[in-house]
């Protein structure tokens, strides 16, 4: 599948840090830089700009707060042509504390909000744009969204400066269709305004990869995957695959490869992610994953079957 | 997905096997047969009915020769509306010493071959619906198979007494637009028969869920998955989320939870199958696992990168 409007966005360290409270060592995300760069990745998201008075430094790690100087370093004597972005949450940002894009590394800001949020995260895309950045718009936990709410939040975003707005899966609940349906009603809203539509897929049901490929069918050129699948519980769309399956030349496997062997699986003994039943659960329930991570968490996290239950035996509301 | 057509079958023990020489505990196979006839599954593939001259039973165990009594002391006592099935491999198997349906526990015996061997496994198929049994065809590396000889081989077919075919993506190299082709394509051919078409995933490329749905939406009917997506190498369509998919109301998922947690946890400590690189390399490069295979019993086994390029690098043809 090539088409040169395809941009993919490698998001490992931050989607990642979301196992680990951001503690990665330097060595790891300057590898993590070097390897996207080398295989022609688009954008490299190397954590978020969160507000130090919403979250203890002492507790999070520094790319949970992106200071330029600290992405400077990371970035440092790594040849690269690849743009940084990072991702802001809404609530959970300081606006005036983003500098101008002239004085910062990054390229793109990223804004993560839920539907209901998507005025605020307009207000948040302008603020960056009028400080030089590329943004987009990520639609978190979209398979909840009912549909009168998510297009009108379409139609107010197609009239705001965003470059991209990502259909984003985060419970890994949608199946083909879901996403065929997604993408074509975004894509329809926004195209004529000229901004692009993107995918992010959770892994909990092995569709992460699946459904970014029948996103990139429907039209979507911005492209989220992680270096080995890797992001909190189930994961992300692997990297890997995303890039064997695009096959533009621009593209190289090599150093991905390359980055797992040397760096992915000693890693994943200290951390889990991947095909984990708990989440799997979450997943074919649309449900958010905070109860599979507070599974995981006790010394109940393999009792699978008593988990489903617990859903299925949840108080009736009828 | 509810068809009332749709009949999904586990191979947890027979493509399991494949990993560890067939040799589970009596214990394990009684568990897998419990397991899926609680859950509803309406075929549960038991093994091989190997010939003993091909393979050396020292070597073996039970469930590659699948006989009789071996068979009759695995299911005995457990509860069960489900049908067994064996699996048998052209060449390799004594057509003679299949017992008549009617002697047998047996209810479905389905061939495996490449395209080139559709005649010889047509044979087959009338040898044993002779004795009595159901039978299908498993087309094996359908993914290399020229079109002209596939066609040739799906016309065959439909005029014999074979019950369904299937579309079997042995090495885990296609994507949902050559699935929507292969089954659409055997389906047209074979559903004036009366013959069904069947879909068997591998999971190289973390596919093999994601294209056993896009079979069904195209019209498959006859459905292979394994529990926790165990089997060789990357393993299989995983069956829970097959069975969670599908919503018919004959399916219960509770019971292979249950198995996953006392079963195949522990089971997967001493074996491996699974997202391994090696494996999808050659998912993605649509060749045969053989030297995947053979990395992961050498010392390289974790030497992804030199992996890869020893295909890149490999003799120039033209």
């Amino acid at each position: 599948m090539y088409r040169p409007e395809i941009k993919v966005l490698d998001c490992t360290i931050r989607d990642g840090g979301l196992i680990n409270d951001f503690k990665f060592e330097d060595k790891f995300v300057r590898a993590v830089y070097a390897a996207c760069s080398a295989a022609g990745v688009d954008y490299i998201e190397l954590g978020y700009q969160a507000s130090k008075t919403s979250f203890d430094p002492n507790k999070f790690g520094k790319t949970k707060f992106c200071e330029d100087d600290y992405l400077r370093e990371i970035i440092d004597g790594i040849p690269s042509n690849s743009k940084i972005s990072t991702m802001i949450d809404i609530g959970r940002v300081e606006l005036d504390q983003i500098k101008q894009k002239k004085d910062s590394v990054v390229d793109m800001i990223r804004v993560a909000c839920y539907v209901k949020d998507i005025d605020k995260a307009i207000f948040h895309v302008k603020a960056c744009a009028d400080k030089g950045y590329e943004t987009t718009v990520n639609i978190m936990a979209i398979s909840t969204a009912l549909m009168p709410d998510l297009e009108e939040g379409l139609r107010q975003l197609a009239e705001s400066p965003v470059k991209a707005v990502y259909v984003v899966d985060s419970y890994g609940a949608l199946f083909s269709e879901q996403i065929h349906f997604l993408v074509e009603k975004s894509k329809t809203i926004l195209n004529p305004k000229g901004i692009e539509v993107g995918i992010h897929c959770h892994n909990n049901q092995q569709l992460g990869f699946a459904n970014t490929i029948e996103a990139i069918r429907k039209g979507a050129n911005y492209l989220d995957g992680t270096i080995f699948g890797i992001g909190r519980g189930p994961g992300n769309c692997p990297l890997e695959l995303l890039l064997a399956f695009l096959k533009n030349p621009k593209f190289k496997l090599d150093p991905i490869l390359d980055i797992i062997e040397k760096e992915m699986l000693p890693l994943r003994d200290k951390i889990e992610w991947g095909y984990i039943i708990p989440y799997m659960i979450t997943g074919i329930l649309n449900q958010h994953p905070r109860s599979a991570i507070a599974l995981r968490a006790s010394k109940d996290k393999d009792k699978y079957a008593q988990f489903y239950r617990s859903f299925m035996n949840d108080a009736e509301l009828a």
